[in-house]
């Protein structure tokens, strides 16, 4: 019996009971934006606030993907439910992104404890930055205890989305400093766990030093020193270290009150976020209408300056 | 006997009769934004729209400064009357930059037929790009037939502002392609002139065939063809040409249309940017109010969604 295809609610129930179809299909209305983004988001968000969020970002070819998808091999190991969430803020679109998941993925594919998906804006107003909250709400409220969040590159976009994240991991290869000079402060700052993947070749040691040293100028007024961690996602050489050192990460934010700490600031910095995209769509909006001519062209005839006919406007 | 310091209506009455000293003031207010700004554009609006505006911009060290100089002094010589404004995006404070200009413009600075100002932001709502054009109103208003927007850098936003004037004149090296790469194709734009200042140097040749090739690639379906005018600024060489050069596109302009449509073109963007910029005022000021923290504390509660948080203190 077909059921209505986009009615949110019953989409809702329906992902709630286990159906990652319906996941999928909620997620893509959460891509969307729109009134059934909203719809989504009131379902829920009363539900929510269980699910730990892990951000996962690095340089291209740091094998993040990799990494990630070893990763979920060790949580699968111990019997965690994982989402993962794969960023990319310069798709603009999916549809290949879909395609690309199953292939990168491919050994978790028909494994329903593990849901992959990858996330472009789609014509989100606000853009990632909005849309990936909603999509962790989502993920969160039917029940995935930790969502993986990985960011293809060190854009600005994807530094805010993984360093907005519960716990952060970094990830570097030997000889990273070059690679990632521009955003290494940045990557500095939002670090919980460092790994330095593809540790097999060489500068292994010479980028541990690095690390440390820039780790020992960090202020840790916040208690918590973030460990490095070694690994070769190709073998798993050091995966189990790295999920030992996130489950340490977010115990002790979440005894030390840093975790609550981190989820205010997010919530206030989305909802500043909302209100200037939904402000800025309210300025688009009134440049299309008839009123936005006509004051137009009163500033074209020198009847009234730019100034006053934007008060006008906004009146 | 003292006048009412910071009445605009007096001092743009003073400015109309000659007086720089008001002129200087009222740029302030401008430069401040607020309710004078607003102020002293609706005593300007009406006035306007008949002065030319020349953008002149090129990468740093291209020599633009001594350019604008030499440039002034040939203006000058057939009895011109200019303005200058150098518009810095880098600098908060103008104070530093208007003893640069004394010292820079030192010849003309005893001239009253020349009215040099630096500009930057003092933290006009919008920045620079919404306090040029209300700058440039209020030069055109008290009677300055030319106005010479001459910017530091080969920035966005000094991009912007020249682009955004009658004619635009990009000055470049002999040897320039490497120095602005990354912004050539912008730069060949926005060109409406072309200047190579420091024509002494080795590399004219190469550049000036450089420059002919990229010209011949783009549509003139304008029906201007920029010219290559050679410079060398500190002697004054060449800079009668850019004169003429300059007033040849402005009669262009004004008899194919050109001028009406960029004029439009502006008009219609910087209203747009006023809406936005008015309604991200109005964002930061609901993230400051009692509502949104009501509304803040509603979220972190989980009694409300963000978007629907936002939507009501939007209501």
């Amino acid at each position: 019996m077909p059921r209505r295809p986009d009615d949110p609610a019953a989409l809702f129930a329906a992902a709630r009971a286990g159906d990652r179809g319906a996941l999928a299909r909620l997620l893509s209305m959460v891509e969307r934006g729109g009134d059934e983004a909203r719809e989504v988001g009131r379902l829920s968000y009363p539900l929510g606030g269980t699910a730990t969020t892990v951000g996962i970002t690095g340089a291209p070819g740091a094998g993040k993907s990799t990494l990630t998808s070893a990763l979920v091999r060790s949580m699968r190991g111990e019997g965690e439910t994982v989402a993962v969430l794969a960023v990319d803020p310069s798709s603009p679109f999916t549809g290949g992104a879909i395609l690309g998941d199953r292939v990168r993925m491919g050994e978790h594919a028909l494994d329903d404890d593990v849901f992959i998906r990858s996330m472009a804006t789609r014509g989100h107003l606000g853009g990632l930055s909005l849309a990936v909250p909603e999509a962790v709400r989502l993920l969160d409220a039917v029940g995935l205890p930790w969502v993986l969040l990985e960011t293809v590159g060190v854009g600005q976009v994807e530094v805010e989305v993984a360093g907005e994240a519960d716990t952060t991991v970094v990830v570097v290869n030997p000889g990273w400093g070059d690679a990632v000079q521009a955003n290494k402060a940045g990557l500095m700052e939002i670090a919980d766990v460092f790994v330095v993947n593809k540790a097999d070749r060489a500068g292994l040691a010479d980028t541990l030093s690095d690390l440390e040293r820039m780790l020992s100028l960090r202020t840790s007024a916040e208690g918590w020193r973030p460990p490095v961690v070694a690994t070769v996602a190709t073998t798993g050489d050091g995966v189990d270290e790295l999920w030992s050192a996130m489950r340490e990460h977010a115990a002790w934010a979440a005894s030390s009150g840093e975790l609550a700490r981190r989820r205010r600031a997010r919530t206030e910095a989305e909802l500043r976020r909302i209100l200037t995209a939904r402000l800025l769509q309210r300025a688009t909006e009134l440049a299309e209408g008839h009123a936005y001519d006509d004051a137009l062209a009163a500033v074209l005839d020198r009847r009234l300056d730019p100034w006053s006919a934007a008060a006008t406007l906004l009146d």
